[in-house]
């Protein structure tokens, strides 16, 4: 049935530095197998683009923009939302089935977090229901390494992670350069990582110092170390050192930082009244380093998840596959996965390729494990590291530069004629 | 005199992605030139390392690490200071003719910005008085390009501008893939670029986008616009584009911010107990966006100054060739002079090395020419995109990577043999 093989890809949630190569692995794939797949679109902004019927030709793109998309971080090429379907949405569900039909939809594939599994499930559900031959598939994406389980067994870590550890293995070593060298007027330096309550993030600060030789301290919220704790720690390493790096999580307890929240319900710190990292450089001020001088602040923000060059090309790769197996997994098994990477054990470094069911990493959440948070609450184990170091990759990507700034896809604004009535989101009106 | 010709070189003020090369074109200068000069110390963190004798010697270094310093960014290899030597500060001035003569220095290289040329004039003049024979020279450097004069005649650009101009550049397409993806949820994104009273280095945010495509504004300081005023033209972005992407001086008139000021009197915007960004998105999400979602901010602080891969390969060659002049002035010419970049006029960009006087450049003070702003008032004209385009370069820097981390210089702690009695400075009794 030639009209039911149409694609749709959308993205939903925060995006990485390596997102749209996984949009590229499903275009090239679908591509791939003219007889499974017929025309791609991508739904523009996520769910909320199926909503409004806003399907953008990814079949009609030029080929050098597909292949650009690799190094094209963030999500300016499809957009992305964070549109919560929540089950009582009922007439967003008829709507999403409605323009899949009218426009051939027979895939979905989400590349997301883990609510964008459970959206990515509760239509593949829905469609069953509603007699629609309908194949959603899950593409795993996130920055903050907290899709599926304690055990590693349903992902061993999300695309998208490898890139912003090496993002921060990168900038912190830049930060121990600035410290070092600024040590006597500008002794501590607080740097803010993203992640909400999981740590993975700061974390990675540690591959800026595997042997541990800098002055450098790591807060994840995990450890629970309050604002007093880390002043006195703080003050510990300037009387040892002279100066110190301080990379604190976004999501570190600090009191009331005046949050804002998305439509998830998940505080949105880089809107919030005030930063955890303000939150500290203020406190040590005010209680008086040990040294002469003043503590500083730098809060990356969206920079840490939208920088092209600090990707990782080992994160690049996975990525990419990813946006492979979904497509190989909607073609040979049907609804209801998503395509997921496990490390193979031993020493060489390698993942397989795999799927796992929807429902099973549809809101799940995988914490940082105790066990790699240090004795000292301030540093992680070397377990960590074994663990994130593969990720970071051993190379520089190369990002084409046109005019000595960077070249990233131009996709066309070519979309699919509407064929549905106008429609307003439910959580829109 | 073979005793007299030692060399002490030494740095000031905050760091640039490329001021350790302006160190190395110093250091290869004079092993270049060895009947001239003698032995080359760095001075740990600047004048203070001259004040408490702290004589790291670069010539026992290895040349693999010398050779490194061209892509190590900040100022970890030798160290900087904000020590205001004041005129009534006599004892440190003596103490610093003490020090050189004790170690046979005739030669005297300060890598600074303006402040920085006042210092190394006023020990060039205090050193005559008292009979050291000494050559006192300068060596340009401030990434905010706030040294000399309006009409570009004593010095076009300062190196360390043109790396944090290609910082601004890349990070800012970065933002603009961000903001153009996230538009529904996260219709705003704030960063905040350093550059205390002086608009350049946020005006650079324009040669992300020099054909205006994007939704984009930047606010200088000089152009004097106010929170309401800002509010009123992010909301008119917003009708028009659904997005925008505001860049904002740290030194943007937003109110108290509760600064804290360092030893030059200078506001110190990432050490006050808020920010110009914070205070922006705040206002905006009080005041109300015309669209769904909220505002985000960003403070990228010092990673702006202190990153390897954002350097200019132009920024480089030309911060090593003013290190190179230098060290040629001192040989040729004498005490008394800072060395200079001066662009040739015409289509073809090129610069030519010369020296200006001390006493000319120290204090001077350049601002953002006003004809530089576009009336619109968040904008820079395509003037300014014609003076900034060339120093951003047209290629990535190749920065070393070792284990998938930056490989940066790692000198050795040979300090000289102290022979002066100890001493504590004077600002720090």
């Amino acid at each position: 049935m030639p009209t039911a093989s149409n694609v749709v890809v959308a993205q939903s949630g925060g995006p990485s530095p390596v997102i749209n190569n996984s949009l590229r692995g499903v275009v090239d794939t679908c591509r791939a197998f003219p007889d499974a797949f017929g025309t791609v679109y991508a739904a523009w902004h996520g769910i909320e683009g199926v909503l409004t019927e806003e399907l953008l030709d990814l079949s009609a793109q030029p080929e050098e923009e597909i292949a650009l998309l690799r190094t094209t971080p963030a999500a300016g090429a499809i957009g992305t939302c964070r549109y919560k379907l929540k089950d009582k949405q009922t007439e967003d569900f008829e709507r999403i089935i409605a323009v899949f039909r009218a426009h051939g939809i027979r895939y979905f594939f989400y590349n997301g977090g883990n609510d964008s599994m459970d959206t990515a499930n509760k239509v593949s559900q829905l469609a069953a229901q509603r007699g629609l031959d309908l194949v959603a598939v899950g593409v795993p994406k996130t920055i903050d390494n907290d899709v599926g389980d304690q055990g590693f067994r349903l992902i061993d870590h999300t695309p998208g992670y490898g890139s912003v550890a090496r993002y921060w293995a990168c900038i912190v070593q830049n930060a121990i350069e600035e410290n070092r060298g600024a040590c006597p007027s500008d002794p501590v330096l607080v740097l803010q990582a993203m992640g909400r309550k999981i740590g993975f993030i700061p974390a990675a600060a540690r591959l800026a110092d595997p042997d541990r030789e800098a002055s450098l301290q790591i807060y994840l919220p995990e450890a629970g170390v309050k604002l007093p704790e880390l002043a006195e720690k703080v003050n510990e390493a300037l009387k040892a050192h002279g100066c110190v790096v301080v990379v604190v999580s976004e999501g570190l307890d600090v009191g009331d930082i005046g949050a804002s929240r998305d439509s998830f319900g998940h505080t949105q710190f880089s809107a919030s009244e005030t930063t955890a990292a303000q939150i500290v450089v203020s406190y040590l001020n005010k209680v008086g380093l040990a040294a002469r001088g003043a503590a500083r602040g730098q809060v990356p923000g969206c920079d840490q998840r939208d920088t092209a060059i600090y990707a990782s090309t080992v994160d690049l790769a996975e990525a990419y596959a990813v946006g492979q197996k979904a497509v190989l997994i909607a073609r040979d098994e049907g609804t209801g996965w998503m395509s997921t990477l496990l490390r193979t054990p031993g020493l060489i470094y390698s993942v397989a390729y795999d799927k796992v069911s929807l429902p099973q990493v549809a809101n799940s959440e995988r914490a940082f494990p105790k066990a790699w948070i240090a004795p000292s609450q301030v540093d992680v184990t070397d377990e960590f590291v074994a663990y994130a170091r593969p990720l970071i990759g051993e190379d520089w990507v190369s990002v084409p530069l046109v005019g000595g700034i960077q070249r990233f896809a131009r996709l066309r604004p070519s979309f699919a004629e509407k064929r549905c009535p106008a429609y307003v989101p439910q959580a829109y009106r």
